[in-house]
C-alpha cells in the first residue's frame, strides 16, 4: 500500500473542496489503484467504476453531500463514491456477507441517496428529490449520473419528459462511455455516436482545453445558458442539436469526462442554472487499468483477477453455468426450428446468447435495457407466427409484468420466458436476487411455470416449453449447474408431473428448482435422525402435480422448498392444491421469508435463511417434535 | 336509421378501395352517426373514436387487412375499425356481457392485430410484427396508430429508439389530438404544441390543400423521403425539427387528420418508404358530435347519454363512488398534513384527484401515462421527507411492480399506493380488470395491503396508511360504494385485525374488500338452509389476522372470498397463515379462477364466476355435502 496518499486523509467528501485540480487528479489516480487492489480480490463492477472516477471526484468537489444529493443510476459506477464517503476502511469488505454492498444503499450511508441497482430510475428519483426540495423551500443541489445505455430505458425517458416540463434546477450527467453491458443498441446510440465522431466535437475539445489553459473562466463559455449563446454558439459546438434540448433540457456539448478541471467548471455553471441541465460527458470504461480498457465486457462484472495482468483467477473446473447450458440448448433447438427468435435486453453475453447471436444474427434481437418493450415486441413476433424466446434476469422481468399479462398471456401467445439469475444471486444482493418471479408468473392465466432442478432438466424444460407452446416461464439460477449429464436428445417433460428423486414415508420434501439438491442432502441428515424423507423434484410450479401432492399429504409432514418468496410462491401453489383437493396435512413452507435478503455468497445466504441442508433438517425436526 | 347507407353494404374493409374520396367522407359521416347512436345507449370511449374515424377510413382504404396489420394503441379509437370489419350488426352489443369487446381483441376478429388496452405498447407490437415479416420474407404493411399521450410512455420511447435503429418499413400514425384522458403533461406536449401553433404549420396546411386541389400527386411532396427533400423542404415545412427524426424515423409535418384525401395520399407514400415513417396527424376528439368536442373529458369514457344533447342519462341517486370518497378523504387528510403529495399518471379526474389538484396545486403531480416513473419519482419525494400518495388503477400498477419493489419497498419508504378500479371493472373487460394487485403487492417485503369493504373502511384505511407509514397498498373497486356513512373523524384501523361482521358457528366466510357484502348476503341464503355462517371482514390482506383465521379453522369449513385471482392471492395468505400456525381445516377458496375474465356488468361477471351470493352459498353447500 503506497505511503502518504491523499485518499488516506479523506474521511468525508468535504475535504475535496480544499484540493487543487492537480491534487484531485492525484486523488483520482489513488482511487483507481484502490479500486483495482480491492476488486482484484472481491470482484465487482470494475470497468464502469474506473470510468466514472473523475466524474465522482469532480462532483464531490463541488457538491455538499449529504445535504446535496448525488444519485447513481444502476450503481455500477459508485466505488469511488464509497471510498470518498467514509467507507475507505470497510471497502475491502464490499460484496461479502456482512460487508459493504456493491451498490449505493441508503441504509448503509447517508451519502447514498437511492438504492441503485435497476437501470434508468435515477432521473425519476432525482426529480422526486427536487419536488420535495421545492415544496420545502430549501436549496440543496441534485445531481444524477446516468449512463448512455440506461438513458435509453423508457423510465428515463418518462422522467426526462417530465423534467423538461418541470423546469426545476437539477443536473443530469450523461456518462457516455460508448458501451453498455453488451454492445449498445438503439438509434439513440447512433445519435450519440454521431456526436462523438463529429469534427466539431473534436474541435470543441481542443478549443476548450486551450481556453481553459488561458483562462479559469473559459469553461463557462461552454455552458452559458442564455438565449444569445443558444443562437450563436450552439451550432458551433454541436454537430447535431441534442435530442434532449427538444424536451426542454439545456444540454452541453460532449466534454471530456476524465478532465477534472473541466468537469468542475462545467458542473459549477450547470449547478447555478435555474432549470434542468444535462452535462454530456464522454468517458472510457476501465480508464486507468489497461486490461479493463481493452476488455470492458469482461470487466463489467468480474470475479477476482490478477491486479497486474487482469487475468481472471481461475476457479477449479467444475460444472458449466446454467446460463451456458441454456445458451447451448437454445442453439441446438434453433438449428432444428427456424421459427425461434431469441431476445435479450442488453445482456447478450450475460444471458448466454452470444453463440446464438453469432450463429443466427437475423433471429437475434437485442432491445437494449428495455424489458417492457422486449416483451411487447416478442408478442408481435409471436402474433407474426414466430417463436420468441425471451432471456431476461428474473429481477429485471419485474419491469415487464404487465406486458407478460396483457401482451402475451391474454392472447396465450407462444412466448418462452427464460428467467436467468432466478433465486439468490449472491454478491449483488437485494436489488438483484430473483425471488419474486414464481409469484408474479404463476398468477397469470395461461402461463406455465417450470423450475428445473439441474442442467439436464433445464435442457428438457426448454424443449418442453417450445413443444407445448403458449406462455411459458422457465426459471434457473445464476452460476454453476449441478454437474449432471445433459441429454443428447432433449425430452418433453410431461405437463404437471413431478419426479420422485428419493422415496420416504415419514415426511415429503416437495422441492422446486435448485432446492431439490438441498432437499436431498437434508434427507440424508434426516435419515441419520431416523426420519425417512421422500424427496420430490416438483418441476412444475404451475400446474403443480396434484397426485404427488396428495401422496405427500399422507406423510406426517409436507415440506415445500423454494428459492423465492414464500408469500404467494410455489409452496402456496401446493397449499392451494391441497385445499382444492380437500387434503388436510401439516405443511412447512421453507423459502424466502418476508424480508429483503442481503448480499453474500449464496451458501452463506442459504445458511442464514435456514435453506441449507442443516437448516432444512432442523426445521423439519422441530416441526415434527 | 337512415336509408341507403354506404356503411350498410360494407362487409369488409376491402370495399373501401372502390370508393372515391367523397364517398369515403360520406362513409366517415355515417360511421360517426352509428358510433353516437350506439354509444349513447352502451356508453364507451366516444370522443377518441369519433376523432379517429377519418384516420381509420383512410387506413382501411389503402391497406389490405387482415394481411396487413393495423395496430391500435390503447384501443379507444377503434370503433370505426370494428364497424368496417364485419362487426356492424353486432356493434350494438359492444361492452355488454357476451357481446363485442370495447377494445380490439384478436380472439374476436382476425382484423384485430393486438389486444389493445394498456397505453404505449403498439409500437413494440408493430416492430415485432415487422420482425416476423422480415424473417418470413413477406410484404405485409404494418401501421400503428398511437396518441400524443401514449407516445410519451416509456415503452413507446423504447420502441421508437429500436425502430429508428431497425429501419424496417412500418408506418406510425401519431394521432395528436391535443388532449389525453386528463390534460397532457410533459415537455413532449409542449413540443407538439409549438409545432401545431407554428405559422409554418398553418401555412403548410393551406399550401398542401391548395396543391391537392390542383394535382392528385401534390400530396406526395409532403413526404418525399429523399435526401434532397430533407435538405431543402424540411426546414420549410417544419418549424422545429422533429424529435423523432433524431431517432432515425422519418417524420411528416403535422397534417389534418380529418382530411381523408390528404391522409390517403400521405399514407400511400409513407407505406412505400423503405424504412419507418411517422405520420403526424392532428385531430379533434369528438369530431362530428358537438357535445363531445365541447367536453372531451366527459366523453372520454362515458355512460349512456342523449344522442341529441349529449346529456348523460342520469342514474338514480345512490351511493357516491369509491373514487370520489377517496378524493374527498385525501383532501381532508391533506388539509391537516402539509407533507402529503398526490400523484396520478394522467388520471386526475379518473382517480378523484381533481379537487385535490385545485386545492393544492403545488402538492399535485401528474406524470402523464408513466406509472414506472410516477412510482420512481414518488420514492424520491419520500426520500425528501414528504408523504406521496400514488393513485393508479390496479391494472396499470402492473407497469410499476419493479419500482414498487426496488424503489419503494426496499427502503421501506412512506408511499401509499391507492389502487382504484381494483377487482372487476365491468364493461372494459380483461385488459382493465384489476385482479392481480393483491398478489403482486403482498409478495413484496415491508408492504402492507388493505382491502376496504366499504367507503367508511376506505376513509379509515387511507388514514391508517398515512399514520402507520411505510409502503402501503390500498385497493378499492370501480363504481358506487356501499352507501354506508363515512366517519367524520377517520380512525386508525388496528394493524392485522379483522372485523367480525356477523357471528356463526358452522362455516367462516373470510372475505376481503367488496366480497364482504356478497358474503353477508350469502350468509342469509345459507341460514335459510340451516347453515350458520360467520362473516369476517378481513380488512388486511397483509398482515392477515391470525387469530381470526385460527377461530375460523374451528368451524366445519373456512371459506376465503376475494375479488382477485386465487393463485397467490388473499386466500392463499390465509392458507399460509394456517400452515404456519399448524391449523388443519378444510378451506374453500373463492375468487377469480385461472382464466381471464370477460367484459360485462360486474353483477353478470360475479354470477358467471359464482361470486354472487347464490353462487357462494351453492359452493359452500356443495363443499359441506
Amino acid at each position: 500500500m503506497p505511503q502518504d496518499r491523499l485518499l488516506d486523509v479523506i474521511d468525508n467528501p468535504s475535504a475535496l473542496k480544499l484540493l487543487t485540480n492537480e491534487e484531485l487528479e492525484i486523488l483520482a489516480s489513488e482511487l483507481r489503484q484502490e479500486i483495482v487492489a480491492t476488486t482484484s480480490k472481491t470482484g465487482g463492477h470494475v470497468a464502469s467504476s474506473l470510468g466514472a472516477v473523475d466524474i465522482v471526484v469532480a462532483c464531490h468537489s463541488v457538491l455538499d453531500c449529504p445535504k446535496d444529493k448525488l444519485i447513481f443510476d444502476v450503481g455500477h459506477q459508485a466505488y469511488a463514491h464509497k471510498l470518498l464517503t467514509g467507507r475507505r476502511d470497510s471497502f475491502p469488505s464490499q460484496r461479502t456477507f456482512g460487508g459493504l454492498s456493491g451498490f449505493p444503499k441508503p441504509a448503509e450511508s447517508p451519502y447514498d441517496a437511492h438504492p441503485s441497482g435497476h437501470a434508468s430510475d435515477s432521473l425519476s428519483v432525482a426529480l422526486g428529490y427536487a419536488k420535495a426540495r421545492d415544496l420545502a423551500g430549501t436549496d440543496e443541489k441534485i445531481v444524477a449520473i446516468i449512463g448512455d445505455a440506461s438513458i435509453g430505458g423508457g423510465m428515463a425517458f418518462e422522467a426526462l419528459n417530465h423534467i423538461g416540463q418541470a423546469q426545476t434546477p437539477m443536473v443530469i450527467i450523461l456518462n457516455d462511455n460508448e458501451m453498455s453491458i453488451s454492445k449498445n443498441v438503439g438509434a439513440l446510440m447512433k445519435h450519440f455516436g454521431a456526436m462523438r465522431a463529429s469534427a466539431s466535437y473534436q474541435h470543441t475539445r481542443d478549443e476548450v482545453q486551450g481556453m481553459l489553459e488561458n483562462s479559469g473562466n473559459g469553461g463557462r463559455a461552454l455552458v452559458n445558458f442564455g438565449r444569445n449563446w443558444k443562437d450563436s454558439m450552439k451550432q458551433f459546438f454541436l454537430g447535431n442539436s441534442m435530442l434532449y434540448e427538444q424536451l426542454g433540457i439545456q444540454c452541453t456539448t460532449p466534454i471530456d469526462g476524465h478532465n477534472i478541471a473541466l468537469l468542475r467548471e462545467i458542473l459549477q455553471t450547470a449547478l447555478s442554472a435555474n432549470g434542468p441541465v444535462l452535462v454530456h460527458v464522454v468517458t472510457k470504461k476501465g480508464k486507468g487499468f489497461d486490461p479493463a480498457v481493452e476488455n470492458p465486457v469482461e470487466f463489467h462484472g468480474t470475479g477476482a483477477y490478477d491486479p497486474q495482468t487482469g487475468k481472471a483467477v481461475k476457479k477449479a473446473g467444475g460444472a458449466p453455468s446454467y446460463m451456458d447450458v441454456f445458451g447451448r440448448a437454445l442453439v441446438a433447438e434453433a438449428e432444428k426450428n427456424q421459427d425461434i427468435v431469441a431476445f435479450t435486453a442488453a445482456m447478450k453475453t450475460g444471458t448466454g446468447l452470444a453463440e446464438f447471436a453469432a450463429r443466427f444474427p437475423d433471429r437475434f434481437v437485442d432491445t437494449g435495457i428495455t424489458e417492457g418493450h422486449a416483451v411487447g415486441m416478442a408478442s408481435g413476433v409471436a402474433f407474426g407466427g414466430k417463436k420468441p424466446v425471451v432471456a431476461i434476469y428474473s429481477t429485471f422481468m419485474q419491469r415487464a409484468v404487465d406486458q407478460s399479462i396483457i401482451n402475451v398471456a391474454l392472447s396465450s401467445l407462444d412466448v418462452v420466458f427464460c428467467l436467468d439469475r432466478a433465486g439468490l444471486v449472491g454478491e449483488d444482493g437485494p436489488t438483484h436476487h430473483g425471488v419474486f418471479d414464481m409469484v408474479y408468473m404463476r398468477m397469470i392465466p395461461n402461463m406455465r411455470v417450470l423450475a428445473p432442478s439441474n442442467e439436464a432438466e433445464l435442457v428438457n424444460g426448454l424443449h418442453t416449453a417450445l413443444e407445448l407452446g403458449g406462455p411459458f416461464s422457465l426459471r434457473y439460477p445464476r452460476g454453476s449447474a449441478e454437474g449432471v449429464e445433459v441429454p443428447a436428445q432433449p425430452q418433453v417433460l410431461p405437463l404437471g408431473k413431478a419426479r420422485v428423486v428419493r422415496e420416504g414415508a415419514d415426511v415429503a420434501l416437495l422441492a422446486f428448482g435448485r432446492m431439490v439438491g438441498q432437499a436431498e442432502k437434508a434427507a440424508d441428515l434426516l435419515a441419520e435422525q431416523g426420519v425417512s424423507a421422500r424427496v420430490v423434484d416438483m418441476r412444475w410450479v404451475k400446474p403443480v402435480d396434484e397426485v404427488e401432492i396428495a401422496r405427500a399429504a399422507q406423510t406426517r409432514l409436507v415440506v415445500t422448498l423454494e428459492e423465492g418468496v414464500i408469500a404467494g410462491g410455489a409452496g402456496s401453489a401446493v397449499l392451494e392444491s391441497m385445499a382444492a383437493q380437500g387434503l388436510l396435512a401439516p405443511v412447512l413452507q421453507l423459502g424466502i421469508p418476508d424480508n429483503f435478503v442481503t448480499h453474500g455468497k449464496v451458501d452463506q445466504l442459504f445458511h442464514q435463511l435456514g435453506l441449507d441442508p442443516e437448516g432444512i433438517a432442523a426445521s423439519v425436526m422441530q416441526r415434527l417434535a
